[in-house]
């Protein structure tokens, strides 16, 4: 990472809500996913594990599903932060939590490179934000998802003071 | 598992299929699912670790998806040969793929105890299959999923030959 790189919401998650497998910076065993801006999209790029497979060759769908899951989150929480006029970091993160999971397996994904998940908010309300996201293998799109989440109270931030 | 416990799919993949980080027989470091014959229905019981957490105490949302999905694709596998008439072991088993995951989050699951998935095949036809899915925890059903997978060609068994 270059002294450039902008700043992952993850990092910004209250302790209590930061020891998520998939993307917690407080859960040494897990995925240690870092969602930051990339313009008007969220980009997150994961590495998988020569163990991470499905067929050889390929990687394993639950791994591409528990991407898209945690981008989505994280794509929530940013976007929260921009609507509220925040830079990520400028304050706690607000957490996001899935409500719905949906995943599209386009075609099989290459195991070997470094993989692009992205995200945009498409519908956001009180009660709800729907994340769109797609994942990319050398430049092509290889699974389509659909999140639906929800924010957390702020209860756990809370808690720390 | 007494001597009764009933054969696993997985167990009769051929072993260019037995890799899958969920559910591969030949991948040490993943999960190691086993897909069973309970009744009319599929079981695969899997005890999450401590890491495996989402908010603290409550299992991760993308290891959730990733039972989900192995557990359809050993459900289709397994029905597919019922309706063959075959048992589980009486044959090399076919493969199955996943198009598309779709996961409800209902509740959250509890961490620290097993976790019983259900399945059955909702409908079938040459070109895919739909498999319905439970996952619960201490007897209240947490995740539903609805999985769409497809049938692999048997090339990958014919070249173990």
């Amino acid at each position: 990472m270059s002294a450039a790189t902008p700043p992952a919401i993850q990092d910004f998650y209250p302790d209590d809500a930061a020891r998520c497998y998939g993307c917690g910076r407080l859960n040494p065993e897990g995925l240690g996913l870092q969602t930051r801006w990339d313009g008007d999209e969220t980009l997150t790029l994961f590495t998988p594990q020569a163990y991470h497979t499905a067929l050889p060759g390929f990687v394993y769908g639950g791994l591409l599903a528990s991407l898209i899951d945690c981008h989505a989150t994280g794509t929530a929480a940013a976007a929260s932060e921009r609507a509220a006029g925040r830079d990520i970091g400028a304050a706690a993160a607000p957490r996001f939590v899935t409500a719905a999971l949906n995943v599209a397996y386009l075609r099989p994904t290459p195991l070997g490179c470094e993989l692009e998940i992205r995200g945009r908010v498409t519908t956001s309300s009180e009660r709800k934000t729907v994340v769109a996201v797609t994942l990319a293998a050398r430049g092509e799109v290889t699974v389509r998802g659909e999140v639906v989440v929800v924010r957390l109270p702020a209860a756990p931030a809370a808690r720390a003071d």
